[in-house]
């Protein structure tokens, strides 16, 4: 899983001091070296910071070529217009579930969606994907037909980034979704049973958080606090990360392969199937020298730092295990 | 840290048998619409061949820009040329222990560093990043100056990659260190004690892998086998994994901000203390209603679908919810 880090997580000040010590300890004559160095640094980071912007009109221009192949599936998809070998008089328009079947393909994306949710999820007819005009980051926007579930007709995700090579997250905003009565997805309603014998009673309802594709558009929020407890910590760079995973999966996958995604062809980065060299057990092979009764007892061995009247133990241990090489 | 991928590792093929019934059973209208998209899906990824084409052009274009940047900064730290403010007659040559110190500040890259390994690391005068030429990938030069522990005057580390954007890794290849006699760091020579009273008997010695920074130039071998176990398949990742990320390290940070690593100005990318907004706890926050007891009692709750009756619910916790923001 790709880490992302959060603004407020670099940049830390402790040990500081004690190099700046060590620094201060090196002679004048070498420490106005390192000052040279600094300034070359400093030309450096200028051309840095123009590849950046170089690299950034290139994206936007291939992003602008990609919009009418984009525009043409959005067509094909939603049954705006017909390719040519099929005729007209079809009842089914367009490419059902299209998106939802690519979504429910993709292992990443995929993990908080619940058959609740797919019901929703059959009205999406496109996501888009682009960069933010002023800020480092990106948006992406969720394309809806009416639908019984909520009055959005387009849901956004947007990261604002502190650093895109990283990346370093600065906030993640969605929209908030105005779900319809009673079909709140991201929340499981509970109605506490009346007791017997009391008619007139009020039902008691109550909510919980639950499982939902829908939890996307409600990102954790970064804010500045002193001190919080590890575990805390950890879950929090957890749910950090995958909520940046899913942004980053569905721009640079789900987005630009959808149709791949739909046919179940797009590639699965599959952890678990691992081919591994025989020749290769990083096993330590003992080398056997004249005398050596090779008892294999470890404990009558000392550790030497030179050996000089045996010169080439190093080289043929190594030579041994370069061999299958 | 990130993850690479090897590249045998990807596109599994279980699963694709069903996933292509289920697109047989598509209706053949919707089928064409499919294969239209599929024809779209070529001309894309034309274009973001021609992107990454561009792209690596670029790359070179900059990389050539920093050259002369690089050369300076390999003069002042060998002392082959001087700093203006400087007088000639200083006993100190360019920066002592300039890429020792700078390595000895990253985390990741020193890792696996040694006491042992810095006597060798003082004489490193250099290190280079350079793309393939022909194949997708990279090279890392080591130059070292002439020293008492290996004959080599260039260690190289090259990664060959099948996707330079993911990234996946086809293979990893290191120089052979030629160590001197008794010099090799990668390895713990142990000696046995001679029984007592046999004088003329032959010292008995084994060696025995150790950690050091030159197993960077020994790095895991990718290579075909049928099945491993899983805490093998894991141990390997995590190996394939770090030797990977160390490489990415020198590449991006290690050489084009060497000298605010030599001072411990640069980024460490420090986990562990996080910041979280107080406001933003994830706790479900219950919502009371007329008659509700709020004894917490979840099990006489039961759950409900749709609730027609009490309309706002569901909107009225989420706004409870966003309040904050």
């Amino acid at each position: 899983m790709s880490d992302v880090k959060a603004a407020l997580l670099i940049n830390g000040e402790a040990g500081k001091d004690s190099l700046k010590n060590e620094l201060d300890n090196l002679p004048p004559q070498v420490m106005k070296r390192v000052e040279t160095l600094k300034q070359i640094q400093s030309q450096q980071d200028e051309l840095y910071a123009k590849f950046l912007e170089e690299k950034a009109v290139l994206e936007i221009k291939y992003q602008k070529m990609y919009e009418p192949l984009y525009s043409k599936r959005y067509d094909i998809i939603n049954g705006v217009i017909e390719v040519e070998e099929v005729t007209e008089n079809d009842a089914v328009k367009g490419i059902p579930n299209f998106w939802l079947t690519a979504i429910k393909n993709n292992e990443i994306i995929s993990m908080e969606l619940t058959e609740r949710d797919e019901g929703a999820l059959i009205h999406l007819k496109d996501i888009k994907y682009s960069k933010l005009d002023d800020i480092k980051g990106f948006k992406l926007e969720f394309f809806f037909d009416p639908n019984p579930y909520f009055k959005n007709s387009i849901l956004t995700k947007i990261y604002h980034l502190i650093d895109e090579e990283e990346p370093i997250l600065d906030k993640a905003i969605g929209t908030k979704i105005e779900w319809y009565p009673g079909k709140c997805l991201t929340k499981k309603i509970l109605k506490k049973k009346s007791k017997k014998g009391c008619k007139d009673a009020m039902p008691v309802i109550k909510t919980e958080k639950c499982e939902s594709f829908f939890n996307f558009f409600d990102p954790p929020k970064i804010l500045k606090s002193d001190e919080i407890d590890e575990d805390t910590a950890e879950e929090f760079q957890y749910s950090l990360d995958y909520d940046y995973e899913v942004g980053e999966t569905i721009r640079d996958k789900l987005i630009p392969q959808a149709v791949l995604w739909f046919t179940g062809e797009a590639d699965q980065e599959s952890y678990g199937d691992y081919f591994v060299d025989d020749n290769n057990d990083n096993e330590v092979h003992d080398i056997v020298l004249e005398g050596d009764e090779k008892d294999g007892d470890d404990d009558e061995y000392e550790e030497v730092d030179e050996i000089d009247d045996e010169d080439d133990i190093c080289d043929k241990s190594l030579e041994e295990e370069n061999g299958a090489a």
